[in-house]
């Protein structure tokens, strides 16, 4: 089935302890597409980029079946660029640098041949515009979302009102517990789910991620990866590779759910390994099967006779 | 197979958000030994009370089919007390009493008849004393040792000397970070193996557990425990669980440690359901077999086609 994605297209530069570039293709559009294009059928974009957005990284979006009718080109300006510097734990990051650009008045137009799409990805942007692109679709089958802090302080009521249109919300830890202001995880999922979606995954970093979807709590573990070089993206990856799965299978059961947050992780453990999205250019089916399988191994538990 | 706990018994006193107790009995050998009863066939007890160490709890170890030759009385003082206070999110407490009293200048000395168990559990004490516990034993097959940040930073040498000799350490996130002196958990863990033991747990509280052994890592989930009423005690009852199905099933293959490692949560998982070691106290069987199927469902990860 179709996918809709919405968020930020933009370069970043990064700084880990392992090494620095100037400027690489980011944004939460960006890695969900490529991510979701190992998967899905049909992806269909919408953001904005500036006058200085290179043709390099149109074809690779065009070279993953990206549709790109709904990338906005606006000439007046720069795409968004931001700047950042990883700690030496990698859980930490400075913000050096945010240059909104063209981002800025982002208006996300959804043009009439996405408005049939049947899932709908909405990264991390201004909640009013996220609900803004789910009242130009008709009828999608299954929403999902990402947000952060800053959006839970600045503006919960914008929030709040989205979150009734969503299916499923994609969150960190630290954000779960604000956004219901309860400090216990798993109280705090019911009462995240009472404002509106139905499903709720908390991604916990190193720690892997909670699945709650129907009656169920799943608990996926974390790919133990030794060498994390750059962390920027695997967040979006990880969402991308979700719905890449979901929209490809169509089957919206638990069970379906809990291989769709192990597709996730497994996007977002390559993700980590190499600079921005490099790594996800060129990853072999094989290459991805074969991480599911470990994620298996690493968390099963023996039956008792 | 014989097991013998080495560690402190106790009164605590303690404070949660949800209740307060002056006096409950305590202490990592407490915990430990009743724990594995519900696994071990036999557990012999090394340990030291005060002149006030009430009949009552006596009799429950005895019930329980634990062993009290090893436990010293000595009348010259009082039992070992603890005061402490958990936070509202109770992942912090604050210490605010410690009376070491006859703990202070505890000697472990094995009784003969229990100088042949095959397993040894060494508790959280100061690491000389857990190396003095392994001279007196003859060829144990197995030997779990706990410690703490204290000891990585108070006897570092002693600790590393008694590493040499243990055969699996039990440590939380913090400590193995520290004691490896390396943020990234997986590269922490290596080094925390070259230094003698050959297999590894590292405990994450409300994010499960990784169990390191032979070329396996093995992720465990947390119970999603929604009433946590008192921490206390949980990591010794982890280690409870654990080496009472290892020393119960006596086989050490890297599968059967997975079943050792959930046997461990489960304990633990209902230890902070009530104050102290109360829940310990009465546990079925079937209540401990259900929720181990309880925790094979929670991180199931369905097969790919």
């Amino acid at each position: 089935m179709s996918l809709l994605v919405v968020g930020s297209v933009a370069y970043d530069g990064i700084e880990t302890p392992f090494g620095k570039t100037d400027r690489i293709l980011g944004g939460s559009a960006t890695y969900i597409s490529l991510a979701a294009s190992y998967f899905a059928n049909q992806i269909n974009l919408v953001g904005v980029v500036g006058k200085d957005f290179a043709d390099d990284d149109i074809e690779l979006l065009k070279s993953k079946g990206v549709d790109l009718e709904g990338l906005q080109v606006d000439k007046s300006g720069n795409t968004f660029f931001w700047k950042g510097k990883y700690h030496y734990d990698l859980n930490n990051r400075d913000t050096l640098d945010t240059q909104l650009n063209v981002f800025e008045h982002f208006d996300p137009i959804i043009p009439d041949v996405y408005k049939d799409s049947k899932y709908v990805a909405l990264g991390n942007i201004e909640p009013s515009l996220q609900g803004k692109v789910l009242d130009q679709v008709s009828k999608p089958d299954f929403v999902v979302m990402d947000t952060m802090n800053f959006w839970i302080e600045g503006t919960p009521d914008a929030l709040k009102e989205t979150l009734k249109h969503v299916d499923l919300l994609v969150i960190n830890d630290s954000e779960a517990r604000e956004l219901a202001g309860e400090p216990n995880l798993i109280k705090a999922a019911d009462k995240v789910r009472e404002m509106g979606p139905g499903s709720l995954i908390i991604k916990k970093g190193e720690h892997g991620a909670l699945l709650f979807a129907g009656d169920e709590i799943f608990s996926a573990p974390a790919y133990p990866v030794i060498d994390i070089f750059d962390p920027t993206g695997a967040g979006d990856t990880f969402m991308g590779g979700l719905l890449g799965w979901l929209s490809y299978t169509d089957d919206l059961t638990p069970n379906n759910m809990r291989k769709a947050v192990i597709f996730g992780s497994v996007m977002a453990s390559f993700c980590v390994e190499k600079f921005g999205p490099e790594r996800l250019k060129d990853l072999t089916e094989k290459e991805i099967y074969d991480r599911y399988r470990e994620f298996r191994s690493l968390s099963e538990i023996p039956e008792i006779e």
